[in-house]
């Protein structure tokens, strides 16, 4: 056995959980507390288990899931920059490009190459796997300010234009599943957890 | 479109946030603050992703992930049992029975019986895709406890003979993953963080 390949994928493993501490914006669905990044990528495999027959176009789990699962691990270095703060997005990729280059090079070579590899497809939204991807990186935290009455939204009083611009392409991972979270979106409207304008 | 499938699908998914609230005993490596189901289940994903050239027999990771990712959802009603609680363990099972009658049943019946059949085959801990998520279930901790100097063993006056005890089967799922952790609990033993009788 190559006792030193075990190495560096442990070393990998350890230094991985320093995402569980990276905390976005949005709560969890009882608004008690934020949501950190090991949480989000859970729930997004979860859904992407179960969500699979609505993605737009056939879509290969076994790549989709790595993908999920890693998807933040660059945050570890980047830190998460919340999706409406425009100054944030400026540095975003320099910064992310950087964490990629030091967290999947801790990795035997073949795994970190396949790793970053599936990190870039997602980021680059071209495939029918980083759609649907991008889809559930969307729509997980959509669900979680539904369900915690907006708190998110209203703290940072997101307007209805924010939402649908920053959503103009999660149709094109799933139609059905954007349609749906735009009722929630419409009831938050609605309800004045949402600037209408 | 079956409008009612995909609000059941949803409205599990919204349940299954309430694992992210469910607390271990063991620590985050940092050692700062205990580590959730949510969290747990992420890193187990994650291991099981980078580690399947390490199964001591062929498993299907198409199976393996899904399994990891629900494998704690029956917490949300049981509570964690820690794993060294032995008056806990007499009723866990009938107390995870129940859970699992109630969460799986809020899907669409074809996949809460499908998950639910995961379910009950990674505890009946008999497949070979059973055995491998078991090692990482017991791993992933081990690995945590040893990151954050041994903190829970210690809080706990864990003794080698009940580590050894719960990890009698843990070789079945990875000879060398069990190995290597052996190296560690060694290595912790010797350091005084484990209690060596």
């Amino acid at each position: 056995m190559d006792m030193e390949r075990l190495k560096q994928q442990m070393e990998f493993i350890v230094e991985a959980d320093k995402v569980k501490n990276i905390f976005r914006q949005n709560y969890l669905a009882d608004g008690e507390r934020r949501e950190n990044d090991a949480e989000h990528s859970w729930h997004m495999a979860l859904m992407a288990v179960l969500l699979k027959e609505y993605a737009a176009e056939e879509i290969d789990l076994a790549r989709v899931l790595p993908m999920v699962l890693v998807h933040d691990l660059v945050e570890i270095d980047a830190g998460d920059t919340y999706a409406y703060d425009e100054a944030g997005a400026l540095t975003k990729a320099e910064r992310e490009t950087r964490a990629a280059d030091r967290i999947f090079a801790i990795l035997p070579e073949n795994q970190g190459k396949w790793l970053r590899g599936l990190w870039e497809e997602f980021e680059a939204y071209e495939t029918a796997d980083a759609k649907y991807a991008h889809m559930l990186d969307n729509c997980q935290p959509l669900l979680l300010n539904h369900a915690s009455g907006g708190k998110s939204w209203m703290e940072h009083q997101v307007k209805k234009s924010q939402i649908y611009k920053r959503n103009q392409h999660t149709g094109e991972g799933s139609g059905e599943i954007w349609a749906y979270m735009q009722t929630l979106v419409e009831e938050n409207i609605r309800l004045g957890h949402v600037i209408d304008e």
